[in-house]
C-alpha cells in the first residue's frame, strides 16, 4: 500500500465536530469526536468510532448511553478542551455546562447546537477503536448557527 | 421524541460526498453516499452506511471488496448520476469512466480526487442500513483538488 497515497485520501475526507457524552456516575464525562455519521433513517441510528481505550468507551458500554452533542462554528477552543486525554487532564469537563437529557439523564452540552440522547443498540471492533451504534431516542435544538467543521480548527484526527 | 428536533439536529451534521464501487462481474457499478467515515487508524479502516436493499450493498457482501472514491468540488452532476435509483435506471454508471485497482481489480473512478480500495471485515445492521467496515488495502491519489461536500451540493441524505 502507498502509505503517502492512504493519508492523503482520509485527510479528504469531511467532517464535523460533536462532543460525545457520557455520564460517569453522577459526573459529566466526554471527548470530541469526528467520526461520526447518521446510520440509519429507520429507526433514526447514529455512528461513532471511539478509540478503544478511551474512557468515553467504557463508560458509553457501562451505561448504554451516549450524547452527540453538534459543536458550532467558533468552537474551537472547547473542541481542543474536550480532546484532551482524560487520563493526563482529569479536570478537562471543568467549566463546561451540561444539563441531564429528558430520556435517558446523559449530560448534555448546554453551549451546543443541537443533541440527539442515543441508546447503544450495537458494537463492532475496528482495530484501534469501535463502532459504537446508537438508536437516537430524543434530540433538542439549543439555538441557531453554524456547525463546527474540522477544516475550521484546522485539527487533524483522519489519515 | 421531538420529530423536528431530531431532524433539525441529523441536518446539521457536516458531510462529503463519496461514491462507492463494487464490481457487478465484470462491470463497475456504485453509488454516491455520505454516510461515511474512517473508522480506525491501525489499521486504517473506513465504514460506510448502506442502504439494506441496495445493489451495492449486495455486491459489497458478495465479493467483499469495496471502492470509496473521494468526489471533488464542482461534480454535483456526477454525484446525482451516482445516487439515482439502479433499479428504476440500470445505465446508471453509463459514462462514468473506470479503472480496475491494482490490490482487488474492483472498479475505481478515474474522474476522483482519489480512492480507496477496501476488503470488507465487518458488517452490522443498522435499521434501514448496514454498516460495511472495510480494511483498506491500497489507495491512490488522481489529482489535487477540493472535496465536494453534501452543503456544495445542496442535497439532503439525513435527518
Amino acid at each position: 500500500m502507498d502509505p503517502n497515497a492512504k493519508k492523503q485520501v482520509l485527510r479528504s475526507f469531511t467532517y464535523g465536530l460533536y462532543a460525545i457524552t457520557v455520564n460517569d456516575g453522577d459526573q459529566p464525562h466526554g471527548m470530541v469526536a469526528n467520526w461520526v455519521t447518521q446510520a440509519a433513517f429507520e429507526p433514526p441510528m447514529v455512528v461513532v468510532a471511539m478509540e478503544r481505550e478511551s474512557r468515553t468507551l467504557a463508560l458509553a458500554e457501562q451505561t448504554q448511553v451516549f450524547g452527540v452533542n453538534v459543536l458550532a462554528s467558533g468552537q474551537r477552543e472547547l473542541a481542543g478542551q474536550l480532546g484532551r486525554s482524560s487520563a493526563k487532564r482529569p479536570d478537562k469537563m471543568v467549566g463546561i455546562r451540561t444539563h441531564p437529557g429528558p430520556e435517558t439523564a446523559v449530560a448534555l452540552l448546554d453551549e451546543a447546537l443541537g443533541w440527539l440522547e442515543c441508546r447503544v443498540v450495537g458494537t463492532l471492533p475496528a482495530g484501534d477503536h469501535v463502532l459504537v451504534l446508537g438508536v437516537v431516542v430524543e434530540a433538542g435544538v439549543e439555538r441557531e448557527g453554524q456547525p463546527l467543521t474540522l477544516a475550521e480548527t484546522g485539527f487533524r484526527y483522519s489519515g
